[in-house]
């Protein structure tokens, strides 16, 4: 502890921090996100905050601007150390997770489950509903040599099941596998697979004209471009998307595995989670190193926001020289979507304490009455504080007011000496024994709700 | 997400990670210190993990050497920025509470209370139970110009709860009082408190001989030197220390003050949580800038690893030019305290899985079946998973066993095509229906417990 000087103070750009009130809103989501990755069975890990920037910058060289550096200051006068032994802050929790699977392979059992919750760090210039500081929360299932397809089904399942657990507008997961465009533009013909993705990519921003007119460019004829466009428009709730595509008249096997592939996730879906997820054949997520199922997740209503929760399955999550360890994997991006809800005023938490009960405060030689009367209710997990000051009753009603603490307790109101609690809300006030009475379960702790726009 | 190379990868000094099985320890931990805060009603705040270097800096030019600095990687080629603009990563979490007090004030309530749970970093050297990168569990209350004495009392005894829940050896919670010392040593004539403070500080690494001698040395009476020492022994449960420091004949306005203020700390602590706290007139914590109460924490068995709670009551927590806030707080060093139990073997998780149940797959085609089972299981809370595989039942077991989990599912198996499930540690196995079925309370979560060294 030491006491900073008096020098002013200013919030930093892409760094949000919450009041009280906007943290109970954004535990309630860790708790029900956390509680849901448990409930299927995810244990969870954290990784340290730093890796060597080496392993960092992996492959995809432009991550290079995102990541910030760390250095000891009293390291300063020497210099900049060399990038060999630099240290820097993890851009996204994918790729920390692959080194602990590959550090800690002999002590994991495999395949090996997992979810990570943590603040994760990008040096982006700052703009809505992005941020240099923000929390994601992920969830990977990652084996040895080879991964059963079973799982691709399962980890959009999950982020469904937390969804309809949260108080927010519906999600819709878009589901695509990246077999079925490669297939498809093989079977058409076009050997630049890569290149006719990043130009379907567009077409939210620039619209179908302009994206066939890039394909042409390219070197596409007009009716393969025509093809590439009837693909990317097939989006469908069942897998009558596979009908769609095979009325293209386009074949090939990577195309058959592709769609065979997602017939299976979107069945499953449809089975356990009605409505949760749609096959969306323009999803493109990824598609240089994803290798099987994609995902993406809109808010519906906020489309523009775009991607909310997304992932896809990888064949080589991660290898050590012996074992390559293929996974698939989903994260919500949690700062994001609180950006969203907190700032459109959509979530709200119905206090800001998580006292229920404010103990009232006679005077202060009776203050040891108010502490015993907290601690019997404490005792039965009622969560509770004592006045900060034996003020004048009304001040104290109004310091719970404040607060949102909807009970406060008068030790000693009672007749024949017993204590009284009332409802702050109703003004209702009745006898009570701290060692019986019972907080209502809608007010032990703070409700977070949907509030209107 | 992207791939990293298939570099070497070791281990970092200083920064611990834990394997799922040390994650579930320090997940209980968390979640007792969490609801026990809430109890208490101290709600959570998280600040960033960075502020600007120069409020790190604040006042003691020696935390200098402890702060990592960051940069962006794409800003490297124009050198090291200026520091006015760098920031840092914080080294504890009670600068940036400061911060956020002051940067919030006219939208928190006082007394505002909180607790904080986070990472914080130290460039150090790193050494045993000393970490550059660990986890703290702070709760502060602040005023704004004056704070009741009565929030001194209280936080230890939110301490002793937690330490009272978890599965640990016995904790004793030292506090004293700056007062005492500095009113004693002012009566006896001394005016150099702060020198005297650091001599006795000493004690237990040189004993009270040398101690003695450098009184003498820096122009202290023999007498004033038994004094100070005499003084530094007391250690009693209960009040009887202001008898003891009375015996000893010394007279001053602000050892009156600092006897008092203790003796109400540590009566409120007798009465509430007894062999909890002991007042000891040694502990010298900080006292260059806690202004009242100062706590320190030993586990009983290990007090040679030092304090694993401390904190204290500063005058001024943070000043904005116009307001002071003084305050009062308590932190307790989790990492440090998870370092010694997971390496001595102290405490252990019975699992390292949260799934309760495995659901068996009998063949690839009924994975639905098994699917629909788990469903059901978590729809009533119990968490599970499907087998990742259709083997053989007695590899699906031992997949189940190796990872503690301790009920295997069998859809199908029973009469009838009645379910059944076993519980693998006794080999009991029974009909079982997926909506109804009862998962033992103590088998429903990992369990941790304290361990035999």
């Amino acid at each position: 502890m030491s006491t900073p000087r008096a020098t002013k103070v200013t919030p930093l750009s892409g760094f949000p921090e919450y009041l009280p009130e906007q943290r109970v809103v954004e535990q309630h989501f860790i708790d029900v996100i956390r509680s849901t990755f448990e409930l299927h069975g995810f244990p969870s890990i954290e990784t340290r905050a730093v890796e060597p920037v080496e392993r960092l910058l992996g492959k995809g060289g432009d991550a290079d601007k995102e990541i910030y550096g760390i250095h000891r200051l009293a390291d300063d006068e020497g210099g900049a150390p060399g990038r060999e032994s630099e240290l820097g802050l993890h851009f996204d929790l994918t790729v920390p997770f692959a080194r602990y699977v590959v550090e800690n392979a002999g002590r994991l059992n495999f395949p090996f489950r997992r979810h990570q919750i943590q603040k994760v760090w990008r040096g982006e210039r700052p703009q809505e509903g992005r941020y240099r500081e923000f929390t994601q929360c992920d969830i990977d299932v990652v084996d040895v040599g080879e991964l059963a397809p079973h799982f691709e089904a399962e980890m959009p399942l999950v982020m469904a099941e937390i969804f309809a657990k949260l108080p927010i507008p519906p999600m819709v997961i878009q589901v695509n596998n990246r077999k079925i465009p490669e297939g498809f533009y093989r079977g058409l013909g076009i050997e630049d697979v890569a290149g006719t993705l990043r130009t379907v990519d567009k077409l939210d921003k620039i619209g179908p004209d302009k994206v066939a007119a890039l394909l042409v460019e390219a070197g596409r004829t007009t009716k393969q471009a025509q093809a590439v466009l009837a693909l990317a428009e097939i989006r469908t709730q069942d897998t009558s998307f596979v009908e769609r595509v095979r009325a293209l008249g386009v074949e090939h096997p990577l195309l058959d595995e592709g769609l065979e592939a997602l017939a299976a996730v979107i069945d499953t879906g449809a089975a356990a989670a009605p409505g949760a997820m749609v096959a969306d054949l323009r999803i493109a997520r990824g598609l240089d190193y994803y290798t099987g199922t994609v995902y993406e997740t809109q808010l519906v209503g906020y489309e523009s926001w775009g991607s909310f929760c997304s992932g896809g399955r990888y064949d080589e999550l991660a290898s050590d020289g012996k074992n390559t360890y293929p996974g698939v994997g989903i994260s919500i991006g949690l700062s994001r979507l609180l950006g969203l809800l907190l700032g459109k005023g959509l979530v709200g938490a119905s206090r800001k304490s998580p006292s229920a009960v404010l103990v009232a405060v006679t005077d202060e030689g009776s203050r040891p009455a108010s502490v015993a009367v907290a601690t019997a209710l404490r005792a039965r997990g009622i969560p509770c504080e004592v006045a900060p000051a034996a003020a004048k009753f009304g001040k104290q009603i109004r310091f719970a007011e404040r607060r949102g603490i909807p009970y406060v307790w008068f030790p000693g109101a009672g007749e024949g000496d017993g204590d009284q609690v009332k409802d702050i809300r109703s003004g209702e006030q009745v006898d009570a024994d701290a060692a019986a009475w019972e907080c209502p379960a809608a007010d032990l702790r703070p409700q977070v709700v949907a509030l209107g726009e």
